[in-house]
């Protein structure tokens, strides 16, 4: 898994820092990428980044501010004209698909593939086949969501030396106890599968905080989860400040992270005041509290390596 | 006058050029800044070139295809965000203002400065103090229009050294004469203002046209002027498929350049299929036609000094 950060800043873009967008690719899961958000100029940065159009089939709206969905109309558009022809799907608050018609109306877009728009609430949960997902609503003015994404346990590889050792030879037998079944021998044995497989892998759990800010529902999202993505548009000393614009800080992001048993947290959202040394000030600022901290930057790429 | 080009591509983004916006600044009409189509990222590139978006007062758009619009919500909040006060109109094809609408209220975008968009039609024309202004539709498969900007003359300066060889003062005299105005000096001598005035200055006459198939539209708007900007999407060997799609080929806009007597030709809106040797063609082959022709990059400035 790796997540691209596309754009970090916030309200409005500067030449550091874009308006937000993010794309998490999902290597195990047939190269499948999602979008969080999608502000005006994604699919410029795209260009610049290992993010292929074609490959995105989710898209994830944590709200509906100009600086986090401009950037649709025109993705959506491009996704087709570069000829992708797969479903795509996209999570957002109510207003979105209005929109997204008015938009593709007027301009005379018309998409190659089927495109489908649900409207999240809080507390809507659902499953795939290789994910489950949770949505909860934050505290920004406007309705603005963060996403729980809990990737399902794989099942454990099948100790194949084992087998062999007992001179079981390679044929169906094997995927069935791959399967965890119980089989019987020719010569009468028993096998049990489930002495015969690794433990199983723990899937990737990871939290997207929408800007918000500080409220327990993030706490709910963030719940020990592997990787913690959330908006800290402010510093410390400006908590004030961050709660009267339903904003965080980076120490209240630090907190929450220590807080949810998170196991590594990324500060986004980052506001256009700060000069770097201030930006360096932020991040120290949240690794004193959770030494696990990391900043986004445009461009920045983290990968996940599953243990 | 300059003309700052900040979009010159067709359709989608690419690395080399963005999707369609130019800005006008008229230094000699208070550093007035005018916008011609604002496809995705237009903010973004105003960023990178000395464009002020507090000084845009008015935006032409050539018609809604989304390469030629979508930057505007962004755009437009931002213009408000960065403290932008002064009334902006934009005019722009029947339907903008409803896209418009809806995109500034979803996204909870109030803006602080008077918005007042205007629907164009063919043949429209009017005129402020310093222009005059011509609209004409031209044929683009969805309605699409091209614009005819005329400067007002400027009366000619007043011969001051002729009037102090005469031993006359400076003073309201002067001011009259500038006016054109007769007078009678103290000892019953008549003068004339027009004599005592160089000749008027021709105001700058420019076209910029949107995409269109060659049409005789484009000759009346085009007709005697200094500058015209004319798309060139194709090179001259796909003049079929320029005209299936509705687009303009570089040797057709040269032709037209050629019969309506242009000073200057500016080819814009090149696809991006085209490799640099492949451009320089384009561009060679309109040459062969208008001598007097450049072609359009992102970032390039032309400066047009009036005689
Ligand atoms: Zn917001
Ligand atoms: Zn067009």
């Amino acid at each position: 898994m790796r997540v691209q950060f596309l754009g970090t800043g916030a309200g409005t873009p500067s030449k550091q820092r874009n308006v937000s967008s993010l794309a998490i690719q999902w290597y195990q899961h047939g190269g499948q990428t999602w979008l969080l958000d999608c502000g005006e100029a994604t699919q410029h940065q795209i260009l610049q980044y290992p993010v292929k159009l074609g490959k995105i089939n989710q898209i994830f709206i944590t709200h509906l501010h100009g600086d986090h969905i401009y950037g649709l109309p025109g993705l959506l558009g491009s996704r087709s004209f570069q000829g992708g022809e797969s479903p795509l799907r996209i999570y957002a608050p109510k207003g979105l698909q209005e929109w997204i018609n008015v938009s593709l109306q007027i301009s005379g877009t018309h998409l190659r593939y089927p495109l489908e728009i649900i409207e999240i609430h809080d507390g809507m949960t659902w499953s795939d086949d290789s994910f489950h997902y949770t949505v909860r609503q934050l505290e920004h003015g406007v309705p603005s969501f963060g996403f729980r994404f809990e990737e399902k346990s794989q099942s454990g590889a099948l100790q194949v030396h084992k087998l062999q050792q007992m001179g079981i030879p390679p044929g169906p037998l094997y995927q069935q106890l791959k399967q965890g079944k119980k089989i019987q021998l020719e010569d009468g044995t028993w096998l049990n599968g489930a002495d015969y497989l690794s433990a199983p892998v723990q899937g990737l759990r990871m939290a997207v905080i929408g800007d918000t800010r500080f409220t327990s529902a993030i706490h709910d999202l963030a719940d020990g989860t592997d990787l913690l993505i959330h908006e800290a548009t402010f510093r410390a000393e400006q908590e004030e400040l961050a709660r009267n614009f339903f904003h965080s800080t980076s120490t209240e992001a630090a907190t929450m992270a220590k807080q949810a048993n998170v196991k590594q947290l990324i500060l986004n959202h980052i506001s256009s005041r700060y000069q770097p040394d201030e930006i360096e000030q932020l991040l120290a600022e949240a690794q004193d509290i959770f030494p696990q901290t990391l900043i986004a930057y445009d461009g920045f790429s983290f990968e996940w390596d599953q243990k």
